[in-house]
This record gives structure tokens, sequence and C-alpha cells, in this order.
């Protein structure tokens, strides 16, 4: 085991802007050895008060939507724009597909060698539920270390996008303008998770093509009810070559953190948020433990089978597994 | 309390289509008495054999939309058929808010004096997660008991369609013709669940603007994902007065049990429904014996807030709150 640094050196660090420290630090909260999950809930509580200052976007889309590329764009615009830019990715299989952050790192080469930016890959070997409480505890971090903007990747096509709304002020969905095909790998329900589209690669012959396709998703999103933050989601357009499209989709951004705080709902989500980490961290806690258990196991390997036939209640099975598990 | 009749005799009474010892047995399935929890386990264990032969369809939409009239009228296009029927509602709220099942039994008159229909309101002073799951077990009862369709009604404002959707076939949203403001009240995230949505009140002055609507959603929902089941939802409109359109959607719903059939999906759903059942099931009980402890909820009374207010980690609380759980 490597040695592992103070609390207070990491914290000193972080609240430096130290980049290596706290790329070690996030080390330490993905580590999953018992000492180390210690130590690093310890860390999250002392920064815990110097985190919350930065607006915390989702972004996600298919593979091959161009998400690395619009990153890289729209991080390097909000760097000119003078501000400390974040970039973690959560899905634990990105680092199979293709033009995830860690699968082609060179296709955001500018922004990771800028000293204003810090992008880091999701854990690896790590399960969804792990991931999304390891992702939200690097995100104070970043925050405490400075960051303003918090860009969360994910790939839209597997659950990870439930996680990543309950941890975003923002969330915005990339699309491509061939409406229709693209749309055959997303899953279902993002769409109505996001507060904006971007149709993205709208450049050269493209353009009018994106044009038609934001009408058509402009009428269809008016169709839709609106969340509790009575916002309507927009759609923009824009390429991450020309750059264009990635000063109103900002300004969008903007636009809806003042009418959020207006509102007092972005305070409101936020505390949500805590609410459903803490409920989810408890119910992951409680979850570990019980199928930890050997004799849970050991009976689970036998009766799933069972309930997967239809042969076997999974009421009743759930019930005699618990009693069996708390007399254990 | 009352005396709870044997295993054997509310088996055989609902075997043989019992209206009267379904009705008590499902209000077993409903008791929290721990004696009772154990003999509805047993008993929807020994029915299990005889379930899963029904077509479960989900059914929501804002009170108003007229879901009592829609459910009464095509309740009764089933039973012409030959079909007999069954309706669970679901909302632990539904008692409260008017043109509900409870709340006006009336307008299912037809429906509920007929020997082929079954009608049962949602369990009284309960919460979403016990009612979900009585919900599906009370299904298992009805099915055993020779009911053909099983309508499960919802409010669509609230949080249990997801529960709904974890438990049909076929899920159904009502809506108005008045495109945009009966939307005000559903919930986001429901649209994209339905496999069809169906414009009610389609009568008289209201057709012409029905037919628009239909046309603006069929044109929104198609620039929608599909789901795993490759289906795409389908817009009709209709009348409860008039019965128009009534035979249509239960033409529709048969398209898509052949088509789910055919495919795979059907079974493949359910099963996976078992297993979510199962693991919804373990989370619940583990649940409630940790919020039950006394010294949790006199430590989750103080850390909650401080968590709320942003000043304590959800993370760390949660962990120390399992570790004394499991100590104590």
């Amino acid at each position: 085991m490597r040695k592992r640094k103070s609390i207070e050196e990491y914290k000193k660090g972080i609240l430096d802007g130290d980049r290596v420290l706290l790329s070690q630090a996030i080390t330490l909260v993905e580590s999953n050895l018992a000492s180390d999950i210690r130590l690093a809930g310890d860390l999250v509580q002392e920064l815990l008060p110097f985190s919350g200052k930065s607006i915390r976007i989702g972004i996600t889309g298919v593979p091959g939507v161009g998400k690395s590329t619009f990153i890289e764009a729209f991080g390097s615009l909000l760097i000119s724009m003078g501000k400390k830019v974040a970039v973690l990715a959560v899905d634990p299989t990105s680092q199979k597909t293709k033009g995830s952050i860690l699968g082609d790192k060179t296709r955001m080469e500018k922004l990771s060698s800028d000293s204003r930016a810090f992008i880091r890959p999701s854990p690896s070997g790590s399960t969804l539920g792990g991931v999304s409480s390891k992702t939200r505890e690097a995100m104070l971090l970043c925050e405490a270390a400075g960051f303003d903007v918090i860009l969360v990747e994910t790939v839209g096509v597997g659950q990870s996008e439930t996680a990543v709304k309950g941890m975003v002020d923002f969330f915005l969905l990339l699309m491509l303008a061939g409406a229709g095909d693209e749309l055959q790998g997303i899953k279902k329900g993002i769409m109505e998770m996001a507060d904006a589209l971007f149709i993205n690669k709208a450049d050269g012959d493209n353009v009018q093509a994106a044009k038609r396709a934001k009408v058509s998703y402009q009428n269809a999103l008016h169709l839709f009810p609106l969340g509790e933050n009575n916002w309507s989601a927009q759609v923009l357009m824009g390429s991450s070559v020309t750059k264009d499209g990635l000063e109103s989709c900002w300004g969008l951004i903007e636009d809806f953190e003042g009418k959020m705080k207006m509102s007092g709902f972005w305070e409101k989500n936020r505390s949500e948020q805590r609410l459903s980490w803490l409920d989810e961290s408890i119910q992951s806690e409680l979850g570990k433990a019980f199928y930890r258990d050997s004799k849970v196991q050991d009976r689970l390997k036998i009766e799933r089978e069972k309930v997967l036939a239809g042969e076997l209640s999974p009421m009743k099975l759930a019930r005699e597994l618990t009693e069996m598990f708390f007399k254990s």
C-alpha cells in the first residue's frame, strides 16, 4: 500500500489549488480500502465548507456525438473567460468505449495541458453506485480546489444518467442532426431529464439539417411537461470545430443559474440532492453488508433462479433473507 | 384482530374465483401485522403457479383527464369481449383527491356491479413503497382468481409511476386535447415511460383539437428514443362517452402483446421485473429495520439538518450510522 498523506497535507494542498495533491486525494476517495475510506470521509468533511460554489453541469450523449471534442472546446471557452474547469467522467464502462476521456485522451489535449483545467477519468473497475458516490466526493474536492465549473461526463446509454442528474445543477444532452438514427443508442428517459439539447457538429453541410432538427426538437419539447423548476428545455446547435453556439450554450446556462437562484430552486435542488445522497449512501451501505454476507450469498445463488422463473415470491424471499441476515 | 382464514381456504376460494375471499386475501396482503405478513407471504407463494397469465396495464393521467370514466368504459368493453377485468389503484394519496376510484366510487358504477369485474382502491394510510409491493401481490392474487386483464391506476402526478412501470406490461398515458395546459400537472419523465398516449374526451367540439394534438404528439414522440423493446409509442384518441377509440386502444395493446411475445421481450421484461422486485423488497426490508432503530432515529434527527445545510458529508454520516446500526 502506498503511503498516504495526512488530512492536513491534503487539505492544505487542495485549498492551495495543488493539482497533484487534488489528484491524489481523488485517488484516496476512489479507494476501497477501509483505512482509505475513513480518511477520505474525514477529508471530504473537512473540505465541505469550501465546496459548493461551482456550477455543476452534466453532459451526456451517445458515443460518436462528439462529447470529448465538445468538452474540449467548451472547456477552453470557459477558461478563456477566466474560469477554472474540472471534468469528471462517470461511466465505469467508459474505459472500454472509444471516444471516452480515458480511451482517447488526446482528444482533450488542449484542455488537459492547461493549468486551469483538471481532467479526471472514471475510476477503473468500479460499480455504478460506487462511481456515483465517488464522483460526488471528487466534485466536492475539485470545488474546494477552486474550480468554478464542474463538467460531469456520462455516456448516455447506461444507467448513470439518473445518478448524474442527481448531482448536477444543469443537464445537457448532446445530439446529432440526423434526427432519428442517432437516437437508437440513447437511453429512453434521458430526453426528459435534459435542461437543454445541443445539436452538435452543426458545421458545413450539416448546418441545414441541424436547423431542421432544432425546430423539430423545439416543437417536441414544447409538448412535454415542465419540471418542478418551471424551466422549459431549450434546443441549441453548434460546432466544436467552428466554435459556433458554444457561447450561447454558456449564456443559457448562466440564464438558468440566474433564474433558479432567483426562484430559490437552485438551493432547494442542492439540499434535496444532499438528502438523496444521504439516503442512497445508507441504502448502499446496508446493501453492501447484506450482499457480502456468505449465508445470504449461498441462499441467493439457489433461490434467485426460482424468482427469475416465477416460482418463488420475491417478497417472501426478501423477508426470509433479511430475517436470516439480521439474526446472524 | 379479525379472525383469519387458513391458507387452504383462501387458496381454494381464490382459485374458484370467489370475489369475497379474494377481497379478504388482499386485505391480508395489505395488513402490517407480523402474523398477517407471514400468512400473506405464504399465500402468495402458494398461488404463484396460478398467476402471470393476465395482461397488466398501467393507466395514468392527471386528475381531471377522465381516468375513472375511461376505466369504466374500457373495462366494460373488455367484459363485453368475454374478459374478466380487475382494477387496482396505487396512489396512497388518491383517497384525498377527487375523481379517484375511492373518492368517487359511483363513477365506476357499471363496472363495479359486474361480476366479471373487480375493483380495489389503494390501501389506506400506507406509504408508496409499501403500496407498490402490496399492489404487486394483489395483482398476483387477482390473476390466480382468473382475471385476464389487470388495470393498475395511478394519478400521474406523484412518484408512483416508476413503481407501476416496474409491474406492468403496458403503460398508457391519458391526455387531454388542450395541449400545453393540462401538462402543468403531469410529472416530468412520464411521457417517455408511456407505450401509448390516449387523448381522452375527444368528442363533440373537442374532436378537432384532439386531432391536432394527436398529430403534434405523434411527431414529437417520433423524435424520441425507442426503448429496449423497440416499440415506438403510439398516439390514440377517443372518448369514454361515445366509446370511440376504445377498441383501437385494445387492438394496439394486443398488437403490442403479440410483438413483445414474438421478440421475447414480454417474458424478459417480466423476469427482470421479478428480480427488481426482489431487490427492491430487500432494500425496503433493510431500510425499514434501519430507520426503525431508535439510536439511528435519534442521531438522524440531529444530523439530517446538518446534511441539508451542507455542513456534514452525507457519505460520512451514512457510514457512521450504518456502522452504529450493525453494532447494536
